[in-house]
């Protein structure tokens, strides 16, 4: 790609962000933009293949600086088998695709179920399975914090310093956890959290928390400066833990899904001047 | 009020389960339920005045298990003065209807801030004066965390941790926490705060945790058994710490609203026994 703005040479975009643009369009997307890197999904992927995908990539000089999502792994019995195997394969898709970043998105409480410390304990017990195989292929298992709200039916991994206790066990080239503001922004401990993950932390994801929360409430992360967050704090904490890697944006929200994702880039990257880089 | 069935001994109605009642409708519904306790609501009890309620609540011999409620205090200047005024008042209602319970929703971030660590300060500020106030008047500042999802809008205090941090400066007898499943049901610390909070637990409510949330995410707030919250761990860890007052039922429901209140009565009464008081 061509020259890039050194003061975007970290930003990297996730392209559920621009979720109408396949990963070509994404890939030019960005190159067109001047930014550097890009957080992929399997299921876009998928539609071209990995090989495909890493190719597109490479070709453009972008970097992938995650690929979204393993996880989903609360369940027991025949269901918790098939996520370690689908699991393996996204960790053989994030090698695939030369990023060490596979987000993991824990999964809620089984279907009927209200053991949420069994849930708890079945993603321990997950990630010793998974651990080793994913860092035998140089990924590592970025575990993400979601928001409180999703606790029942997305991820029961709810705060930062639960991440760390879960990825502490593991080395840290094999486990590490997720910084994205609009899951952690409110939570009084953060700060001592964001320390104390140093090196584990293995991506930084930024999007604003708005209100009110739409019907659809994983739809209210917004672009910065559109709702309550304060992001240079959170910047410089990364920043002083020692994290060096993209900051990236992650935006599921029906009015930017709606808006020309040229535009919506251009958008992202004056926010990301004003709003993330600024002291 | 006539005989209590001695399982329900502790059982307390919160006047907003059944928001069409007036007082005096509440009070009579307790009574034909055999419930004996009554959380109540400064807006209903402003319409017949503090005094007309606590006799009201006397006559039918019920206890008033909380006032709800002060708080909003994270605006500066004047609308900062004007809410310490405001609590003033309500802590005076609560004395005048019998209860040392004054539950506090401390407010969310004023409009247009991003400044949370501000917002927090400001609440330890304005308990500061008006901690004393209270513990003249009999009356305990209550503190209720309120879920993370409300935490830009409604109440910058997220976590059972963060209360009993904000009331420890404080005697037992002026600032208290409210231990409310709805809102830290999710936190993995819970336990440990719950025992460390001990005789800091001024209010236990219950009511349960529903997905999807409705699209005013206020109303998300289910009868027990409806949603994903595991009640008697709960119950246990707030009588190991040491607690023996009312369990509240507190309910914001659009749905239990719209149904006739002596049917709600019945369903909480059933559901309290079967799942909050089961083992």
């Amino acid at each position: 790609m061509s020259a890039v703005d050194p003061r975007l040479a970290k930003l990297s975009l996730n392209q559920r962000t621009t979720e109408s643009w396949s990963v070509r369009e994404a890939v030019d997307g960005c190159v067109r933009a001047g930014i550097p890197a890009i957080g992929l999904w399997r299921e876009p992927v998928a539609e071209i293949g990995v090989a495909t995908a890493a190719k597109l990539v490479a070709d453009a000089g972008l970097r992938v600086s995650s690929l979204c999502r393993g996880g989903f792994l609360t369940a027991d019995g025949e269901a918790g088998r098939a996520a370690l195997a689908d699991n393996r394969r996204a960790i053989d898709e994030a090698a695939g695709l030369g990023t060490d970043c596979l987000v993991m998105v824990v999964g809620g409480l089984p279907p009927g179920s209200r053991d949420l410390r069994g849930a708890r304990q079945r993603v321990a017990d997950a990630l010793a399975e998974l651990a080793p195989y994913a860092g035998e292929r140089g990924v590592r298992l970025a575990l993400e914090p979601l928001h409180p709200m999703y606790c029942a039916d997305r991820a029961v991994l709810s705060t930062l310093g639960q991440a760390l206790d879960l990825a502490e066990p593991f080395p840290v080239a094999q486990v590490g956890v997720v910084v994205d503001t609009f899951h952690i922004w409110w939570d009084p401990d953060v700060w001592r959290q964001i320390a104390r993950a140093g090196d584990r932390i293995a991506s930084f994801q930024v999007c604003d928390f708005l209100t009110p929360l739409p019907a659809d409430v994983l739809l209210g992360r917004g672009m910065m400066g559109d709702g309550h967050i304060d992001f240079p704090p959170f910047r410089r904490a990364v920043e002083e833990a020692g994290y060096t890697g993209d900051t990236e944006v992650e935006i599921f929200n029906a009015e930017v899904w709606a808006t020309d994702p040229d535009e919506v880039l251009a958008t992202m990257k004056d926010r990301y001047l004003q709003l993330v880089l600024a002291d």
